[in-house]
């Protein structure tokens, strides 16, 4: 079960490995936002994203011979390098299986961290769970699921534990925290984190529009799921509805979800670049964009946002930097 | 006079005000450096450079009633920046003289900082030491300058203070440390704050093509210039010569200097967005540049450059995100 006390033994394991991300500010942020706003870098963090607290948490926590044998994990984004590159700094064998179609540099990153990269055919109806069932029962390998795992929801959760230290260091006891949505991992684990420390600090989960099954979900009291999929540049926050694990934790922790556009999202990693000197992937920046676009949907003087991640393609960045224009 | 002395009194004046940027790595930016590679990402400082740091060095050193007259800078940068800033934060007026044809976004940025811009006819002959000796005599206003002056050194060299504290964490002693130059403040003030604490960590200048007035300074001994000034895109250490008072700083305690071109800079910006997530101008880059490809001209398994400031145009940076094509 997730617990409090889950993330603090994360917190444990990840010291040393992980990097404490700054928590970074602008005055012209803050004119926008119409308020304080505190930005957590989490972008900065090893592999570009807070994936690498997951995936050491998860790995870290693993009985030796179990890690010996290896770990397995579907992703073809930020999860499969978060789970890569603590594999191979914790000295476990990881299979990535990802789609034959993924974008090469991202393959090539995978390999790179030290992973096997196993390829499915998509779009030739191949199964990656029956590929991945089969791998794992043959090696041996333990599967790292990207948000429904207690351990990976426990290790995000630390992004919450350093909150809470380097928002007290400001004096800041009371805000809304903005955190980008997809499974709920994230969300979860600072949910967890701010629970315990800091009840009033408040998270609320960030989503992109055609794919808000997270605050309709707070809303009805139930998962709720996107029934038709439309498209969003927010690859690593698209997740059709939360999960079974996370869902209990938000819904019990929560303020209301907030829901923002892509031409929000594009806008906001602009203004990151400009002001603060930061790469934010579409994603990753869903939070911030909440944060200066949704004001009148946020209480108090006060807002904090994660910039969860920053793994993001040029052409991206240059249609995101054509905003300023 | 300069010393480790006016160092560690402003790193005391500094606390609390300015940020401890972090020291970020990435094993694929180790692989082309052929060496481990360390990144003082001063580009996340206030202002968006280490200016912020000699900027508040120097406005909070002025006794009360000098301070309460003001303070007058040249610049249309990053100095201006940093002295806008501290200076607003610190109660004291300040006047930056820019000429008129500087950036709109420059101007804009350093009025909203709180400065009072006053622009002059570059072009038609006006002389701007003479506006600004004029409006000093006036109002009582006290001139900052952008290096050769020992608070704005010693603000710099706090940027070394942190070096040797988040060095010694990760084991290492011995190692260059390679530093973006124009007139040589933040060299100098790191070479002071080394000198004393870290005898084996060994600043080294980094400049352009075109601008290696301080590397030829090193090689003969005495002050060199730039006869016949070149363009680059490294605005911000575009100096002809090394300060009067930075330069025998420079030459008792740097390695020798370290010379990349303007396509090294924007390379070296594109690799710190795809592998740090930070945003680097191209002056600010010059040091990654030299660590990333002048790898036989540097001593050693381990290199440390500072990412020195981040305040790029967008069209330059879509410059440097195309050199990954």
């Amino acid at each position: 079960m997730s617990s409090i006390e889950l993330v603090v033994a994360a917190a444990e394991r990840l010291r040393g490995h992980v990097r404490e991300t700054p928590v970074l500010t602008s005055p012209f942020l803050d004119e926008i936002a119409g308020r304080r706003l505190f930005v957590k870098a989490e972008c900065l963090q090893h592999t570009g994203s807070f994936k690498a607290r997951g995936g050491w948490s998860a790995v870290s926590a693993l009985p030796p011979a179990t890690r010996a044998r290896g770990v397995i994990a579907f992703s073809s984004g930020n999860h499969a390098q978060g789970v890569a590159w603590a594999a191979s700094h914790l000295g476990a064998p990881a299979v990535i299986v990802m789609p034959q179609d993924a974008p090469a540099l991202k393959i090539a990153n995978t390999r790179a961290l030290g992973a096997e990269v196993v390829l499915y055919d998509r779009a030739g109806g191949e199964d990656r769970e029956a590929i991945g069932a089969a791998l794992a029962e043959d090696r041996g390998l333990t599967l790292i699921k990207p948000y429904d795992e207690p351990q990976v929801i426990a290790g995000q959760g630390t992004v919450g534990l350093e909150l809470i230290r380097q928002l007290g260091a400001e004096g800041l006891s009371r805000a809304d925290i903005l955190v980008p949505c997809g499974g709920g991992g994230l969300t979860a684990g600072i949910a967890l984190a701010l629970g315990q420390g800091a009840p009033g600090l408040r998270p609320r989960p960030c989503e992109p529009e055609g794919f808000d099954d997270v605050a309709r979900s707070l809303v009805s009291g139930k998962r709720e799921t996107v029934a038709r999929p439309t498209g969003t540049i927010c690859d690593a926050i698209m997740t059709p509805s939360p999960g079974a694990m996370t869902f209990p934790i938000l819904k019990a922790r929560c303020g209301p979800g907030l829901v923002v556009s892509d031409e929000e999202c594009l806008r906001a990693m602009a203004l990151a670049f400009l002001r603060l000197k930061i790469v934010v992937e579409p994603g990753g920046a869903a939070a911030l964009a909440a944060a200066l676009f949704h004001g009148p949907q946020i209480a108090g003087d006060s807002v904090v946002v994660v910039a969860s991640g920053g793994n993001v393609d040029p052409a991206v960045f240059d249609a995101a930097l054509a905003t300023l224009d």
